[in-house]
């Protein structure tokens, strides 16, 4: 209680920082969001000029809240974002070269401030938030344009010794397959991404000569979301894309609970939202691929995390969990 | 100081199980060995009658130590042992079918007693005795019949969250390649165990015409001994194979980098003997097949572990570990 007779809500700032745009929002310990913005990352100019225009609009949507309140830290979730270092380096889609957040932040708030990258400050609000809230070990696979992974072990992200642990989308799934744009061949990503699913109907489409309602789009339409209407019309290619797409994420899942025999892997993002037609061939083909003493014993489950304020959610999550 | 104004020496029991031998030993802090015994295992009779012969044989070896000696806890290393029940199940090469070490060792020292698969306790070993000493983000690599593995993160063991993670060895690195005794195909450990290079040596002298002098050995005689000592003759073949199993070891190695951002890869056992033969190409391979920023950074090297107490100290520093 403060002088007033109210009582003061305890809040972190979370900041989502993405090639286009970047959200911000307060979220309190409960991960309810006092506020959600928004604004265009602007990538072109500098990085300070993005954290300027964060801390205004910041300060004026502030007024607007009810109640006193108290921010408590700042977590970013950025691509490329080092945990160790609290810095980016040479991201891509943004033309920053090193960019030290936390010094960024300090010219605005003297408050805790830390860093991760995307898919692991996912991790941490699926653990805080979500759909992991009972799990130590697990594994969040986001499925984005690419593939990225926060593994959690005994209720902390693995970072590896420099930050740069996790990399699930960079390992190699199949032996000479398909260029990624990491310089390799094979990545996982460049099966169960959303670009991936659409390499594969390309494939399909070009493969076979069965009728199908993607058949007569333009290349440059032929989009995830396109292939997921079609399946939902049960068109037999795009199903199959799916089952493709199912089988590869699921060869990919059942060699990492080898190694790290998670109680659980949590899917995230864009493929996800398609539901049993990604999760079904997903289970089939993780269970088929297990050692026998793996075996039904992992959940593979959807976030639980609303798609729309994830992002801040899992920035947030990243900063409670330092501080508590 | 004790009564007798000597000190008294403060040492952990390490006990390693094995299908043929069991060895057990007396260590010190600093990885000392104050005594070593060797035993049959006697797999075929109760595992109860062979914890009695290694405490009688213990009392009687005791009496022989100078000084006054106090054993601070029992640690054990075991094919299948879980970390988390202290139980062996259905453990491979022996005839028990569930065995609750912990208590077989309660009935006749009431210490702290901690239980884990050999691969597990090569890698804590070699973090309190041997080469990674200076490592809390480490894969220990076990190159033997089959491939372990032992994983730490931040200076813990990787255990998952039922006991079974690090099963690098059944990581598929070739999709529908080798049958595994696991029942699935194409598993690190059908390419980079003993048993994998003597069936790449198989493969490699049938498809070729080029003499060898490997070419006129009884099946049952080629063995990974034997294709050492022809390598380092120059054979061109045996040279071949060790090309092989490297090709195929850094291939693993470079996914689970992938995975862990290790600072150091440590390889242990039979095959590691084998110095440059495999290091080179393991090394060459693991660099070629990791992406940009995982490069020229991860050390590939041998186990500092001596090859005859290797087991018992690492069954050593499993306890040694739990108990400071």
């Amino acid at each position: 209680m403060n002088g007033n007779g109210m009582n003061t809500i305890e809040l972190t700032l979370g900041i989502d920082i993405g090639g286009t745009n970047t959200k911000f929002g307060l979220v309190d310990k409960s991960g309810k969001v006092y506020l959600r913005e928004s604004l265009n990352t602007e990538a072109d100019k500098p990085a300070e000029l993005l954290f300027n225009r964060i801390f205004k609009k910041l300060a004026t949507a502030q007024k607007q809240l009810p109640g006193n309140i108290s921010i408590k830290g700042v977590g970013i979730g950025a691509p490329n974002a080092n945990y160790y270092t609290g810095t980016i380096e040479s991201p891509p889609n943004l033309s920053w070269q090193s960019v030290d957040l936390i010094k960024l932040v300090r010219r605005h708030l003297e408050l805790p401030v830390s860093v991760t990258n995307d898919a692991n400050a996912a991790a941490l609000g699926e653990m805080k938030f979500g759909n992991a809230r009972n799990f130590k070990h697990f594994i969040e696979i986001t499925l984005g344009t690419g593939v990225g992974s926060g593994i959690v072990v005994n209720g902390e992200i693995l970072y590896g010794h420099d930050g740069f642990a996790g990399e699930m989308g960079h390992v190699i799934i199949e032996r000479n397959g398909r260029q990624c744009g990491c310089g390799r061949r094979g990545c996982l990503e460049t099966y169960a991404s959303a670009t991936g699913i659409t390499r594969t109907m390309e494939e399909i489409l070009s493969s076979s000569a069965e009728n199908s309602l993607l058949r007569n789009l333009p290349e440059s339409e032929l989009t995830s979301k396109k292939i997921y209407e079609a399946a939902l019309d049960k068109d037999p290619l795009a199903l199959q894309a799916f089952e493709t797409t199912g089988k590869y994420l699921g060869l990919g899942i059942a060699d990492a609970i080898h190694y790290f025999s998670p109680e659980a892997i949590i899917l995230f993002g864009g493929l996800a939202a398609a539901g049993e037609l990604i999760f079904e061939p997903v289970r089939r083909y993780t269970e088929a691929n297990l050692m026998s003493f793996f075996r039904n014993k992992v959940k593979i489950i959807p976030s639980g995390l609303p798609a729309g304020d994830a992002a801040i959610l899992g920035a947030s999550a990243l900063i409670w969990h330092e501080i508590s």
